[in-house]
Protein backbone atom coordinates (compact mmCIF):
# COMPACT_ATOMS: atom_id res chain seq x y z
CA UNK A 1 0.00 0.00 0.00
CA UNK A 2 1.64 3.24 -0.82
CA UNK A 3 1.27 6.59 0.80
CA UNK A 4 -1.06 8.01 -1.45
CA UNK A 5 -3.75 5.17 -0.92
CA UNK A 6 -4.87 6.66 1.90
CA UNK A 7 -5.92 9.73 -0.06
CA UNK A 8 -7.96 7.90 -2.20
CA UNK A 9 -12.09 6.97 -1.22
CA UNK A 10 -13.45 4.02 -2.95
CA UNK A 11 -13.52 4.13 -6.51
CA UNK A 12 -11.26 6.59 -6.83
CA UNK A 13 -7.88 6.20 -8.60
CA UNK A 14 -4.68 8.17 -9.14
CA UNK A 15 -4.20 9.91 -12.62
CA UNK A 16 -0.91 10.75 -14.12
CA UNK A 17 -0.77 14.54 -15.57
CA UNK A 18 2.33 13.91 -17.81
CA UNK A 19 4.33 16.35 -16.93
CA UNK A 20 6.04 17.50 -14.02
CA UNK A 21 5.30 14.24 -12.14
CA UNK A 22 1.90 15.47 -11.36
CA UNK A 23 -1.10 13.44 -10.17
CA UNK A 24 -4.74 13.78 -10.28
CA UNK A 25 -7.08 12.17 -8.21
CA UNK A 26 -10.27 10.84 -10.48
CA UNK A 27 -13.19 8.76 -10.17
CA UNK A 28 -15.49 6.80 -13.03
CA UNK A 29 -18.33 8.38 -10.84
CA UNK A 30 -18.14 11.96 -11.33
CA UNK A 31 -16.63 13.72 -14.60
CA UNK A 32 -13.04 13.62 -15.53
CA UNK A 33 -10.58 15.93 -16.82
CA UNK A 34 -10.79 15.99 -20.63
CA UNK A 35 -8.26 17.69 -23.94
CA UNK A 36 -10.00 20.78 -22.90
CA UNK A 37 -8.78 21.24 -19.49
CA UNK A 38 -5.54 20.72 -20.86
CA UNK A 39 -5.56 23.16 -24.13
CA UNK A 40 -6.93 25.59 -21.92
CA UNK A 41 -4.44 25.26 -19.28
CA UNK A 42 -2.05 25.83 -22.26
CA UNK A 43 -3.74 28.45 -23.56
CA UNK A 44 -4.33 30.93 -20.76
CA UNK A 45 -2.01 33.99 -20.82
CA UNK A 46 -0.76 33.67 -16.70
CA UNK A 47 1.37 36.43 -15.12
CA UNK A 48 4.63 35.33 -13.98
CA UNK A 49 3.20 35.97 -10.55
CA UNK A 50 0.20 37.34 -9.19
CA UNK A 51 -3.13 35.91 -8.61
CA UNK A 52 -5.14 33.66 -11.11
CA UNK A 53 -8.45 32.16 -10.32
CA UNK A 54 -10.06 28.96 -12.28
CA UNK A 55 -14.03 28.77 -12.36
CA UNK A 56 -15.79 25.45 -13.06
CA UNK A 57 -12.41 23.68 -11.41
CA UNK A 58 -13.59 20.41 -11.53
CA UNK A 59 -11.33 18.13 -9.99
CA UNK A 60 -8.90 21.31 -10.24
CA UNK A 61 -7.11 20.04 -13.66
CA UNK A 62 -6.22 23.69 -14.75
CA UNK A 63 -5.24 24.91 -11.57
CA UNK A 64 -2.74 21.99 -11.13
CA UNK A 65 -1.37 22.26 -14.95
CA UNK A 66 -1.26 26.22 -14.61
CA UNK A 67 0.79 25.66 -11.65
CA UNK A 68 3.87 24.63 -13.44
CA UNK A 69 3.51 27.56 -16.07
CA UNK A 70 3.27 30.62 -13.13
CA UNK A 71 4.73 30.97 -9.73
CA UNK A 72 1.41 33.21 -8.75
CA UNK A 73 -1.12 32.13 -6.42
CA UNK A 74 -3.75 29.82 -7.66
CA UNK A 75 -7.39 29.69 -6.56
CA UNK A 76 -9.96 27.43 -7.79
CA UNK A 77 -14.20 27.56 -7.40
CA UNK A 78 -16.31 24.29 -7.83
CA UNK A 79 -19.96 23.91 -6.55
CA UNK A 80 -20.06 20.56 -6.12
CA UNK A 81 -18.29 19.12 -2.92
CA UNK A 82 -17.54 16.01 -4.24
CA UNK A 83 -15.40 17.24 -6.97
CA UNK A 84 -13.99 20.04 -4.63
CA UNK A 85 -13.18 17.37 -2.16
CA UNK A 86 -11.01 15.58 -4.84
CA UNK A 87 -9.52 18.53 -5.95
CA UNK A 88 -8.50 19.56 -2.23
CA UNK A 89 -7.12 16.36 -1.86
CA UNK A 90 -5.11 16.13 -5.13
CA UNK A 91 -3.61 20.01 -4.43
CA UNK A 92 -2.03 18.46 -0.85
CA UNK A 93 -1.08 15.23 -2.61
CA UNK A 94 1.38 16.96 -5.18
CA UNK A 95 2.34 19.66 -2.33
CA UNK A 96 0.72 22.62 -4.07
CA UNK A 97 -1.11 24.10 -0.92
CA UNK A 98 1.02 26.65 -0.10
CA UNK A 99 0.04 28.46 -3.66
CA UNK A 100 -3.13 26.66 -4.64
CA UNK A 101 -6.34 26.94 -3.18
CA UNK A 102 -9.97 25.41 -3.81
CA UNK A 103 -12.54 27.05 -2.62
CA UNK A 104 -16.25 24.67 -2.31
CA UNK A 105 -18.82 27.62 -3.65
CA UNK A 106 -20.75 29.25 -6.67
CA UNK A 107 -19.15 31.50 -9.10
CA UNK A 108 -22.27 33.59 -8.82
CA UNK A 109 -21.52 34.85 -5.38
CA UNK A 110 -17.59 34.05 -5.10
CA UNK A 111 -17.01 37.86 -5.80
CA UNK A 112 -18.50 38.12 -1.55
CA UNK A 113 -15.09 36.13 -0.56
CA UNK A 114 -13.11 37.64 -3.13
CA UNK A 115 -13.94 40.91 -3.58
CA UNK A 116 -13.93 42.62 -7.09
CA UNK A 117 -11.60 42.62 -9.53
CA UNK A 118 -8.41 41.22 -7.80
CA UNK A 119 -7.90 38.54 -10.29
CA UNK A 120 -4.32 38.93 -13.29
CA UNK A 121 -6.32 35.82 -15.22
CA UNK A 122 -9.50 33.89 -14.82
CA UNK A 123 -9.36 30.42 -16.79
CA UNK A 124 -12.93 28.87 -17.13
CA UNK A 125 -13.72 25.65 -18.75
CA UNK A 126 -17.99 25.65 -18.02
CA UNK A 127 -20.94 23.15 -19.03
CA UNK A 128 -21.08 23.00 -22.94
CA UNK A 129 -25.14 22.43 -22.88
CA UNK A 130 -27.73 25.06 -21.95
CA UNK A 131 -29.73 23.59 -19.39
CA UNK A 132 -33.18 21.70 -21.55
CA UNK A 133 -30.35 21.02 -24.48
CA UNK A 134 -28.72 17.95 -25.71
CA UNK A 135 -29.07 14.73 -23.39
CA UNK A 136 -29.84 14.77 -20.07
CA UNK A 137 -27.58 12.64 -17.71
CA UNK A 138 -28.72 10.43 -14.52
CA UNK A 139 -25.53 11.10 -12.95
CA UNK A 140 -26.03 14.43 -11.69
CA UNK A 141 -22.44 14.90 -11.41
CA UNK A 142 -22.12 14.37 -14.64
CA UNK A 143 -24.80 16.47 -15.65
CA UNK A 144 -23.66 19.69 -13.56
CA UNK A 145 -20.85 19.33 -15.49
CA UNK A 146 -22.30 19.24 -18.88
CA UNK A 147 -25.51 21.05 -18.92
CA UNK A 148 -26.13 24.83 -17.51
CA UNK A 149 -27.01 23.51 -13.99
CA UNK A 150 -25.53 25.90 -11.74
CA UNK A 151 -24.73 29.17 -13.87
CA UNK A 152 -25.43 30.00 -17.61
CA UNK A 153 -23.37 31.29 -19.87
CA UNK A 154 -23.99 34.87 -19.62
CA UNK A 155 -23.77 34.36 -15.75
CA UNK A 156 -20.28 32.74 -15.72
CA UNK A 157 -18.81 35.26 -18.26
CA UNK A 158 -20.02 37.80 -16.12
CA UNK A 159 -18.78 36.39 -13.27
CA UNK A 160 -15.41 36.38 -14.71
CA UNK A 161 -15.39 40.05 -15.73
CA UNK A 162 -16.57 41.00 -12.26
CA UNK A 163 -13.42 38.80 -10.59
CA UNK A 164 -10.77 39.86 -13.03
CA UNK A 165 -8.49 43.05 -12.79
CA UNK A 166 -8.76 45.66 -15.64
CA UNK A 167 -6.72 45.03 -18.02
CA UNK A 168 -6.35 41.62 -16.78
CA UNK A 169 -7.52 38.07 -18.72
CA UNK A 170 -10.12 35.74 -19.32
CA UNK A 171 -9.26 32.44 -20.66
CA UNK A 172 -12.52 30.30 -21.84
CA UNK A 173 -12.22 26.94 -23.62
CA UNK A 174 -15.88 26.19 -25.42
CA UNK A 175 -17.84 24.34 -28.71
CA UNK A 176 -17.16 26.60 -31.34
CA UNK A 177 -21.30 26.34 -32.33
CA UNK A 178 -21.56 28.34 -29.39
CA UNK A 179 -18.91 31.24 -30.09
CA UNK A 180 -21.83 34.31 -30.98
CA UNK A 181 -22.82 33.62 -28.03
CA UNK A 182 -19.67 33.69 -26.22
CA UNK A 183 -18.31 36.84 -28.44
CA UNK A 184 -21.73 38.71 -27.53
CA UNK A 185 -21.60 37.88 -23.81
CA UNK A 186 -17.98 38.67 -23.26
CA UNK A 187 -18.55 42.17 -25.19
CA UNK A 188 -21.65 42.74 -22.89
CA UNK A 189 -19.51 42.48 -20.04
CA UNK A 190 -16.43 44.50 -21.27
CA UNK A 191 -14.78 41.20 -21.73
CA UNK A 192 -12.42 42.37 -25.49
CA UNK A 193 -11.84 38.82 -27.00
CA UNK A 194 -8.06 39.39 -28.20
CA UNK A 195 -6.58 35.86 -29.21
CA UNK A 196 -8.89 33.07 -30.57
CA UNK A 197 -8.04 29.32 -31.51
CA UNK A 198 -9.87 26.83 -33.17
CA UNK A 199 -9.09 23.46 -32.55
CA UNK A 200 -10.12 20.49 -35.33
CA UNK A 201 -9.76 16.96 -34.61
CA UNK A 202 -8.42 16.62 -38.50
CA UNK A 203 -6.90 19.21 -40.77
CA UNK A 204 -10.15 18.84 -43.29
CA UNK A 205 -13.00 18.82 -40.49
CA UNK A 206 -14.77 21.80 -38.68
CA UNK A 207 -14.00 23.03 -35.19
CA UNK A 208 -14.66 21.36 -32.57
CA UNK A 209 -13.30 23.31 -29.67
CA UNK A 210 -12.34 26.85 -29.26
CA UNK A 211 -9.78 28.74 -26.92
CA UNK A 212 -10.88 32.30 -26.38
CA UNK A 213 -8.65 34.93 -24.52
CA UNK A 214 -10.42 38.55 -23.91
CA UNK A 215 -9.04 41.38 -21.67
CA UNK A 216 -11.09 43.43 -19.42
CA UNK A 217 -11.64 46.72 -20.55
CA UNK A 218 -9.36 46.76 -23.74
CA UNK A 219 -10.43 47.93 -27.02
CA UNK A 220 -11.25 45.45 -30.19
CA UNK A 221 -8.72 43.67 -32.45
CA UNK A 222 -8.50 40.44 -31.82
CA UNK A 223 -6.14 37.84 -33.31
CA UNK A 224 -6.71 34.24 -34.59
CA UNK A 225 -3.87 32.33 -33.95
CA UNK A 226 -3.18 29.04 -36.59
CA UNK A 227 -5.43 26.32 -36.17
CA UNK A 228 -4.67 23.45 -34.02
CA UNK A 229 -5.18 19.91 -35.55
CA UNK A 230 -5.15 17.66 -33.13
CA UNK A 231 -4.61 13.97 -35.54
CA UNK A 232 -2.81 14.10 -38.78
CA UNK A 233 -4.33 11.75 -41.62
CA UNK A 234 -3.02 8.53 -39.80
CA UNK A 235 -5.19 9.60 -36.83
CA UNK A 236 -1.63 9.65 -34.37
CA UNK A 237 -1.63 13.33 -32.24
CA UNK A 238 0.11 15.89 -34.35
CA UNK A 239 3.91 17.34 -33.04
CA UNK A 240 1.88 19.87 -31.27
CA UNK A 241 -0.04 17.73 -29.17
CA UNK A 242 2.54 15.38 -28.36
CA UNK A 243 4.46 18.44 -26.87
CA UNK A 244 1.63 19.71 -24.87
CA UNK A 245 0.55 16.41 -23.28
CA UNK A 246 4.27 14.96 -22.91
CA UNK A 247 6.93 18.15 -23.64
CA UNK A 248 8.39 18.96 -20.66
CA UNK A 249 8.62 15.63 -19.47
CA UNK A 250 10.09 14.00 -22.35
CA UNK A 251 12.82 16.46 -22.21
CA UNK A 252 13.39 15.60 -18.76
CA UNK A 253 12.84 18.92 -17.76
CA UNK A 254 11.22 20.41 -14.23
CA UNK A 255 10.90 23.66 -13.13
CA UNK A 256 11.57 23.45 -8.92
CA UNK B 1 -7.49 45.25 -82.56
CA UNK B 2 -9.74 42.48 -81.18
CA UNK B 3 -13.77 43.54 -80.82
CA UNK B 4 -12.94 43.78 -77.09
CA UNK B 5 -10.65 46.67 -77.27
CA UNK B 6 -13.55 49.86 -77.82
CA UNK B 7 -15.06 48.88 -74.68
CA UNK B 8 -11.62 49.80 -72.91
CA UNK B 9 -10.70 53.37 -71.64
CA UNK B 10 -7.04 54.33 -71.60
CA UNK B 11 -5.22 52.65 -68.98
CA UNK B 12 -6.94 49.79 -68.73
CA UNK B 13 -6.55 46.05 -69.38
CA UNK B 14 -8.25 43.31 -70.07
CA UNK B 15 -8.08 40.27 -67.34
CA UNK B 16 -9.12 36.65 -67.36
CA UNK B 17 -11.08 35.28 -64.60
CA UNK B 18 -9.76 31.71 -65.44
CA UNK B 19 -13.12 30.14 -64.97
CA UNK B 20 -15.69 30.06 -67.51
CA UNK B 21 -13.97 31.88 -70.01
CA UNK B 22 -15.12 35.04 -67.84
CA UNK B 23 -13.15 38.15 -68.60
CA UNK B 24 -12.87 41.41 -66.29
CA UNK B 25 -12.03 45.06 -67.07
CA UNK B 26 -9.14 46.23 -64.68
CA UNK B 27 -6.94 49.47 -64.39
CA UNK B 28 -4.29 50.27 -62.52
CA UNK B 29 -5.74 53.66 -61.67
CA UNK B 30 -8.10 51.60 -59.38
CA UNK B 31 -8.88 48.80 -57.27
CA UNK B 32 -8.25 45.78 -58.76
CA UNK B 33 -10.03 42.44 -57.06
CA UNK B 34 -7.72 40.38 -55.03
CA UNK B 35 -8.37 36.67 -53.49
CA UNK B 36 -10.49 38.15 -51.38
CA UNK B 37 -13.41 38.62 -53.43
CA UNK B 38 -12.89 35.05 -55.20
CA UNK B 39 -13.13 33.38 -52.01
CA UNK B 40 -16.05 35.11 -50.95
CA UNK B 41 -17.56 34.32 -54.88
CA UNK B 42 -17.05 30.57 -53.81
CA UNK B 43 -17.79 30.95 -49.85
CA UNK B 44 -20.81 32.53 -50.12
CA UNK B 45 -24.41 30.03 -50.24
CA UNK B 46 -26.54 30.85 -53.40
CA UNK B 47 -29.83 29.90 -54.08
CA UNK B 48 -30.22 28.01 -57.60
CA UNK B 49 -32.60 30.80 -58.51
CA UNK B 50 -33.73 34.00 -56.98
CA UNK B 51 -31.86 37.61 -56.23
CA UNK B 52 -28.78 37.94 -55.18
CA UNK B 53 -27.19 41.46 -54.22
CA UNK B 54 -23.73 42.08 -54.52
CA UNK B 55 -22.71 45.46 -52.11
CA UNK B 56 -19.08 47.51 -52.31
CA UNK B 57 -19.05 45.08 -55.39
CA UNK B 58 -16.46 47.43 -57.20
CA UNK B 59 -15.38 46.37 -60.68
CA UNK B 60 -17.97 43.42 -60.11
CA UNK B 61 -16.05 40.84 -59.88
CA UNK B 62 -17.93 38.88 -57.54
CA UNK B 63 -21.25 39.02 -59.56
CA UNK B 64 -19.12 37.91 -62.53
CA UNK B 65 -18.13 35.02 -60.98
CA UNK B 66 -21.42 34.31 -59.12
CA UNK B 67 -23.24 33.82 -62.14
CA UNK B 68 -21.16 31.14 -62.93
CA UNK B 69 -22.91 29.14 -59.75
CA UNK B 70 -26.63 30.72 -59.63
CA UNK B 71 -29.24 31.26 -62.26
CA UNK B 72 -30.13 33.64 -60.14
CA UNK B 73 -30.42 37.59 -61.05
CA UNK B 74 -27.33 39.00 -59.77
CA UNK B 75 -27.16 42.84 -58.60
CA UNK B 76 -24.40 44.71 -57.68
CA UNK B 77 -24.44 48.56 -56.08
CA UNK B 78 -21.30 50.53 -56.41
CA UNK B 79 -20.56 53.89 -55.07
CA UNK B 80 -17.84 54.96 -57.57
CA UNK B 81 -18.94 55.96 -60.88
CA UNK B 82 -15.39 54.87 -62.61
CA UNK B 83 -15.55 51.64 -60.89
CA UNK B 84 -19.54 51.22 -61.61
CA UNK B 85 -18.65 52.16 -65.30
CA UNK B 86 -15.94 49.51 -65.30
CA UNK B 87 -18.41 46.93 -64.05
CA UNK B 88 -21.43 47.56 -66.37
CA UNK B 89 -19.05 47.72 -68.97
CA UNK B 90 -17.81 43.86 -68.15
CA UNK B 91 -21.02 42.76 -67.41
CA UNK B 92 -21.97 43.39 -71.27
CA UNK B 93 -18.41 41.50 -72.73
CA UNK B 94 -19.44 38.36 -70.76
CA UNK B 95 -22.50 38.70 -72.39
CA UNK B 96 -24.67 38.97 -68.60
CA UNK B 97 -26.55 41.53 -68.80
CA UNK B 98 -30.11 39.94 -68.74
CA UNK B 99 -29.08 38.73 -65.47
CA UNK B 100 -26.54 40.57 -63.83
CA UNK B 101 -26.84 44.72 -63.44
CA UNK B 102 -24.59 46.97 -61.95
CA UNK B 103 -25.68 50.21 -59.60
CA UNK B 104 -24.02 53.16 -59.50
CA UNK B 105 -25.29 53.78 -55.99
CA UNK B 106 -25.06 54.42 -52.00
CA UNK B 107 -25.89 50.88 -50.17
CA UNK B 108 -27.07 53.09 -47.30
CA UNK B 109 -30.00 54.04 -49.44
CA UNK B 110 -30.08 51.52 -51.77
CA UNK B 111 -33.36 50.11 -50.33
CA UNK B 112 -35.22 53.27 -51.45
CA UNK B 113 -34.97 52.11 -54.95
CA UNK B 114 -34.94 48.06 -54.24
CA UNK B 115 -37.14 48.01 -51.39
CA UNK B 116 -36.88 46.01 -48.28
CA UNK B 117 -36.11 42.04 -47.65
CA UNK B 118 -35.80 41.32 -51.31
CA UNK B 119 -32.80 39.44 -52.24
CA UNK B 120 -32.02 35.56 -51.01
CA UNK B 121 -28.17 36.31 -51.02
CA UNK B 122 -26.45 39.29 -50.11
CA UNK B 123 -22.24 39.71 -50.47
CA UNK B 124 -20.01 41.88 -49.50
CA UNK B 125 -16.31 42.60 -49.43
CA UNK B 126 -16.38 46.17 -47.50
CA UNK B 127 -13.15 48.40 -46.96
CA UNK B 128 -11.43 46.61 -44.34
CA UNK B 129 -9.83 49.72 -42.68
CA UNK B 130 -11.81 52.55 -40.61
CA UNK B 131 -11.70 56.25 -41.16
CA UNK B 132 -8.28 57.46 -39.21
CA UNK B 133 -7.13 53.76 -39.16
CA UNK B 134 -3.87 52.79 -41.15
CA UNK B 135 -1.92 54.17 -44.15
CA UNK B 136 -4.22 57.03 -46.24
CA UNK B 137 -3.90 56.41 -49.75
CA UNK B 138 -3.51 59.60 -51.69
CA UNK B 139 -5.57 58.07 -54.66
CA UNK B 140 -9.54 58.48 -54.00
CA UNK B 141 -10.30 55.73 -55.41
CA UNK B 142 -7.88 52.69 -54.07
CA UNK B 143 -9.09 55.22 -50.55
CA UNK B 144 -12.36 54.61 -50.66
CA UNK B 145 -11.89 50.96 -51.63
CA UNK B 146 -9.31 50.16 -48.10
CA UNK B 147 -11.17 52.76 -45.67
CA UNK B 148 -15.08 53.05 -44.67
CA UNK B 149 -15.34 56.39 -46.28
CA UNK B 150 -18.71 56.00 -47.54
CA UNK B 151 -20.34 54.03 -44.84
CA UNK B 152 -18.94 52.35 -41.29
CA UNK B 153 -18.80 48.64 -40.72
CA UNK B 154 -22.04 48.96 -38.90
CA UNK B 155 -23.93 50.99 -41.86
CA UNK B 156 -22.70 48.16 -44.24
CA UNK B 157 -24.09 45.49 -42.07
CA UNK B 158 -27.51 47.41 -41.50
CA UNK B 159 -27.83 47.90 -44.95
CA UNK B 160 -27.50 43.99 -45.58
CA UNK B 161 -29.79 43.05 -43.03
CA UNK B 162 -32.28 45.56 -44.30
CA UNK B 163 -31.78 44.58 -48.06
CA UNK B 164 -31.97 40.22 -47.31
CA UNK B 165 -35.20 38.17 -46.61
CA UNK B 166 -36.18 36.44 -43.56
CA UNK B 167 -34.44 33.35 -43.73
CA UNK B 168 -31.62 34.74 -46.14
CA UNK B 169 -27.95 34.78 -46.22
CA UNK B 170 -25.40 37.10 -46.01
CA UNK B 171 -22.22 36.67 -46.53
CA UNK B 172 -18.57 38.74 -45.87
CA UNK B 173 -15.09 38.42 -46.34
CA UNK B 174 -13.15 41.00 -43.86
CA UNK B 175 -9.98 41.07 -41.55
CA UNK B 176 -10.04 38.51 -38.53
CA UNK B 177 -8.93 41.28 -36.36
CA UNK B 178 -12.25 43.19 -36.83
CA UNK B 179 -13.95 39.74 -36.37
CA UNK B 180 -15.70 40.88 -32.62
CA UNK B 181 -17.34 43.67 -34.42
CA UNK B 182 -18.64 42.18 -37.18
CA UNK B 183 -19.84 39.80 -35.13
CA UNK B 184 -21.26 41.62 -32.36
CA UNK B 185 -23.04 43.91 -35.06
CA UNK B 186 -24.22 41.21 -37.13
CA UNK B 187 -25.97 39.76 -34.03
CA UNK B 188 -27.31 43.44 -33.86
CA UNK B 189 -28.70 43.54 -37.13
CA UNK B 190 -30.88 39.84 -36.49
CA UNK B 191 -28.05 38.57 -38.68
CA UNK B 192 -26.68 35.16 -37.33
CA UNK B 193 -23.56 33.77 -38.03
CA UNK B 194 -24.50 30.50 -38.79
CA UNK B 195 -20.76 29.76 -40.85
CA UNK B 196 -17.19 30.64 -40.55
CA UNK B 197 -14.33 29.73 -42.04
CA UNK B 198 -10.92 31.20 -41.53
CA UNK B 199 -8.01 31.76 -44.15
CA UNK B 200 -4.25 31.39 -43.31
CA UNK B 201 -1.35 32.18 -45.59
CA UNK B 202 -0.09 29.05 -43.84
CA UNK B 203 -0.93 26.44 -41.70
CA UNK B 204 1.29 28.00 -38.86
CA UNK B 205 0.38 31.88 -39.67
CA UNK B 206 -2.69 33.52 -37.89
CA UNK B 207 -5.42 33.81 -40.07
CA UNK B 208 -5.53 36.91 -42.26
CA UNK B 209 -8.99 36.64 -43.62
CA UNK B 210 -12.32 35.53 -42.30
CA UNK B 211 -15.48 34.73 -44.54
CA UNK B 212 -18.58 34.64 -42.35
CA UNK B 213 -21.78 33.97 -43.31
CA UNK B 214 -25.32 34.59 -41.48
CA UNK B 215 -29.15 34.55 -41.53
CA UNK B 216 -31.51 36.92 -40.85
CA UNK B 217 -33.50 36.08 -37.94
CA UNK B 218 -32.24 33.03 -37.56
CA UNK B 219 -30.86 31.08 -33.77
CA UNK B 220 -27.59 30.94 -32.66
CA UNK B 221 -25.70 27.74 -33.67
CA UNK B 222 -22.16 28.74 -35.74
CA UNK B 223 -20.31 25.91 -37.26
CA UNK B 224 -16.47 26.72 -38.04
CA UNK B 225 -15.49 25.16 -40.88
CA UNK B 226 -11.52 23.63 -41.77
CA UNK B 227 -9.57 26.11 -41.88
CA UNK B 228 -8.44 27.57 -45.65
CA UNK B 229 -4.51 27.42 -45.61
CA UNK B 230 -3.43 29.23 -49.02
CA UNK B 231 0.25 27.83 -49.55
CA UNK B 232 1.93 24.34 -48.54
CA UNK B 233 5.24 24.65 -46.97
CA UNK B 234 6.77 24.90 -50.19
CA UNK B 235 4.96 28.17 -51.07
CA UNK B 236 2.89 26.49 -54.13
CA UNK B 237 -0.83 27.00 -53.11
CA UNK B 238 -2.82 23.70 -52.11
CA UNK B 239 -5.03 22.05 -53.85
CA UNK B 240 -8.13 23.85 -52.54
CA UNK B 241 -7.33 26.91 -53.84
CA UNK B 242 -5.94 25.44 -57.17
CA UNK B 243 -9.60 24.30 -57.44
CA UNK B 244 -11.38 27.58 -56.44
CA UNK B 245 -9.05 29.49 -59.01
CA UNK B 246 -8.63 27.03 -61.83
CA UNK B 247 -10.93 23.79 -61.62
CA UNK B 248 -13.18 24.12 -63.17
CA UNK B 249 -11.60 25.19 -66.62
CA UNK B 250 -9.05 22.89 -65.99
CA UNK B 251 -11.67 20.27 -65.62
CA UNK B 252 -12.75 21.55 -69.22
CA UNK B 253 -16.73 21.49 -67.65
CA UNK B 254 -18.07 24.66 -68.76
CA UNK B 255 -22.58 25.54 -67.75
CA UNK B 256 -24.11 27.27 -70.08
Amino acid sequence: MSDNDELLLSSERLDDLLTHDLKIIQSPEVFSFSMDAVLLARFASVPAKGKVLDLCTGNGVVPLLLSTRTKATIDGVEIQSRLADMAKRSVRLNGLHARVTIYEGDLRTFHQQSGYGGYDTVTVNPPYLPMGGGDRNANKHMEAARHEMHGTLDEIVTACARLVKSGGKVAMVHRPSRLIEIINSFTRAKLEPKRIRLVHPYAEAEANMVLIEAMRDAKPDVKVLPPLIVYNSKKEYNAELMHIYYGDTRAGKKES
